[in-house]
């Protein structure tokens, strides 16, 4: 279907606006209780409902939740089942790495390796992140290079770490077996080259492994590094080039900077601490002229619903809500508010529930729903879709898609 | 999609019942009057609808009439177009054969013969199911066994019978060419092996023909056997391979047993006549500790469609109404309700309709329907679905889905 859309879509001005509230779908706390979007006051939502089509999104498929990377695949039109990304890739994504084309990412645990390099804890104990801090800071003046290759190490959180390698030339395959044992009383596993082309990169890693070793064998806990998940740059057909658009990210998180950049976004500088809805505005407005698609990303709806926070799912809600009427000022040709998967409080988690999906334009019909929530989204026109209808929906109403065949 | 669901189920404690009532959809027998259904008086039904979220389901696609075969893989979670059971396997699992690896049942008719061996009639002038009864005596007399390889002979109905020849080392391929000629005034045609594999079948078949010419011989009417339909046992990836279940099955029908073994389910023996619907409750509460899932199903909301005797199909759904509080009080953590096609009274019947599909879980959104009808059910959050969607939604409302991608 991508092949298709990208046969068809044409370049045009108008604009699209492309607003993913993470994780907004909710549940109720009891039976035929009300999730957080029918608890919260919104006035504007509810307005712009009122002139709008409403229908509800499964991004992966029934009953399947959805993480980050697939979900937001899916809403930027590829097919998080055919389309994905390598551990690795994600992690150095979601720590805002960008890789290039032969570069290698690894996902990396601290362990704590006995007597005779025995596995004594797959998760050396799961050390604090400023103890993560200082370990890598102790690895990155130990291991700047490889034979020529540059390595680069960053603290991901807890146990977990990421390691690239830099492709100094031929790239490096990624297709490298585990030094994970996945099990403690055993050594850590040598890396193989599953094949010729992944050869350099198992060297790599063997070393990697060797010399960490060497240069934590005064701590006691946090000794050994093990690996599992390498990837090399996910590649995925570009927006410019299947939709034709000049696109743009507006996010504060590294995970969603990094997936729109995966799909060839501009991403833009957010000024601001944490989710800077209001900065968010001013970017927009700032960027409105340069570009004829914006993702706008607001994480917030997503934590507080993982912290199990109905309460302050609904304030993260009406947030947004308040600032609405500066994106629909700019008088966008279409607008549409999704989530990228629910999250509901009550199970303090992503979940597989649909979300809602409202989009604006001036080519609607009238609906029958009246406000963006899960139970009136369900009576919406648009009815229940899988996440990729999204992109060329929004095209279409955008007047940006041809027709096909004669 | 069934590759992405074993990657990600994950075995708990939580149970699962999906009750069957076969054929359960309906129409009006006058432009909009009323089902069977939302003619039947079904306060229990009504109060678990209430409560739960609806929603209505295509089992193989749209206009398409599901046999009781793929009607079932269907709502099992396979794909009914690309996982078939052959004819001569469904006819076996129809009459409660179980067939092994290796060995090959076969469809067969009795057609009489005319001087030179030339087909009068293909169907034997469909003798009655005592007079198929007796020739399948004679031939079971005649032909225990050919060269070594075991043979079985079993009655259908009317002219239709089953062979099964039992592998004794070598499987026995099934690859063979159809001995009915699909027209009469010729003579049967000779099986011919279409691989190397199925050589030994072909003689097999050939040498059954023979026989049982001979056998028949003094029999003016069913004198001859045509086969079609060759079929070895069907290989699905079972329950607990790609659910993580311990499953269970509680039918009355052969077909239905049948069915659920070539998934693997463990098939309750259940006490009583025919259908035992009250037997089956109990079945139920006896097994309850021992499986997570349990597929309970109804026969004669079926059957009376089959009669096209509306009232009767009324009185078969209100007897599944009046039995639903004892499942109920099992407290089930996931409970489905669904049919496997509808089969209306007025078309006495499958037919094409979408069936009304019941969800209730601790994990459900307020849903617009009232009742276990066609109609309310078209009004239902879950919307219009494929039956392959109902295993992910029990799994996930069971909390039995892992999160797909990071």
């Amino acid at each position: 279907m991508l092949e298709v859309i990208r046969g068809l879509s044409k370049k045009t001005d108008s604009k699209i606006v492309l607003v993913v509230l993470d994780g907004v779908g909710g549940l109720p706390l009891e039976t035929n209780g009300e999730t957080e979007l029918a608890t919260a006051k919104t006035p504007n939502m509810d307005a712009l409902a009122k002139d709008s089509q409403l229908g509800l999104i499964e991004l992966v498929g029934a009953g399947i939740t959805p993480g980050s990377g697939p979900g937001h695949l899916s809403l930027f039109g590829y097919d998080p089942i055919k389309f994905t990304v390598g551990r690795g890739a994600l992690s150095a994504v979601g720590i805002g790495v960008k890789l290039n084309a032969g570069d290698v990412a690894v996902r990396g645990n601290f362990a704590t390796l006995g007597e005779g390099r025995i596995v004594k804890d797959r998760r050396a104990g799961r050390p604090s992140d400023e103890k993560n801090v200082e370990i890598v800071s102790k690895l990155k003046a130990a291991i700047p290079e490889i034979d020529g290759t540059p390595v680069e190490i960053y603290t991901e959180s807890e146990h977990r770490f990421v390691v690239v390698f830099r492709s100094t030339g031929t790239p490096l395959g990624a297709n490298v077996s585990d030094v994970d044992p996945q099990e403690t009383g055993v050594q850590p596993l040598t890396a193989q080259a599953l094949d010729a082309a992944s050869e350099k990169t198992a060297a790599l890693v063997n070393a990697f492994v060797a010399r960490a070793e060497e240069a934590l064998r005064d701590e006691t806990q946090v000794n050994g590094a093990l690996f599992r998940g390498y990837s090399d740059v996910p590649h995925f057909p570009s927006y410019a080039d299947v939709y034709q658009l000049k696109s743009a990210c507006i996010a504060s998180y590294p995970m969603y900077k990094g997936l729109a950049s995966l799909v060839g976004m501009d991403v833009l500088d957010v000024p601001g601490e944490e989710d800077a809805m209001e900065e968010k505005m001013q970017v927009l407005r700032d960027n409105w002229d340069k570009y004829d698609f914006f993702y706008l990303h607001s994480k917030k709806t997503d934590s507080t619903g993982e912290d199990g926070n109905f309460a302050a799912k609904v304030k993260k809600i009406e947030l947004f809500d308040s600032l609405l009427p500066q994106i629909l000022a700019l008088n966008p040709d279409v607008i549409a508010i999704v989530g990228d998967h629910s999250t509901p409080s009550k199970l303090a988690s992503h979940s597989w529930h649909p979300v809602p999906f409202l989009l604006k334009s001036n080519y609607g019909r009238k609906d029958l729903a009246q406000r963006y929530t899960e139970e009136e989204a369900g009576k919406g026109s648009l009815g229940l879709r899988k996440g990729t209808d999204i992109m060329p929906l929004l095209m279409a109403n955008a007047l940006k898609l041809q027709k096909y065949g004669a």
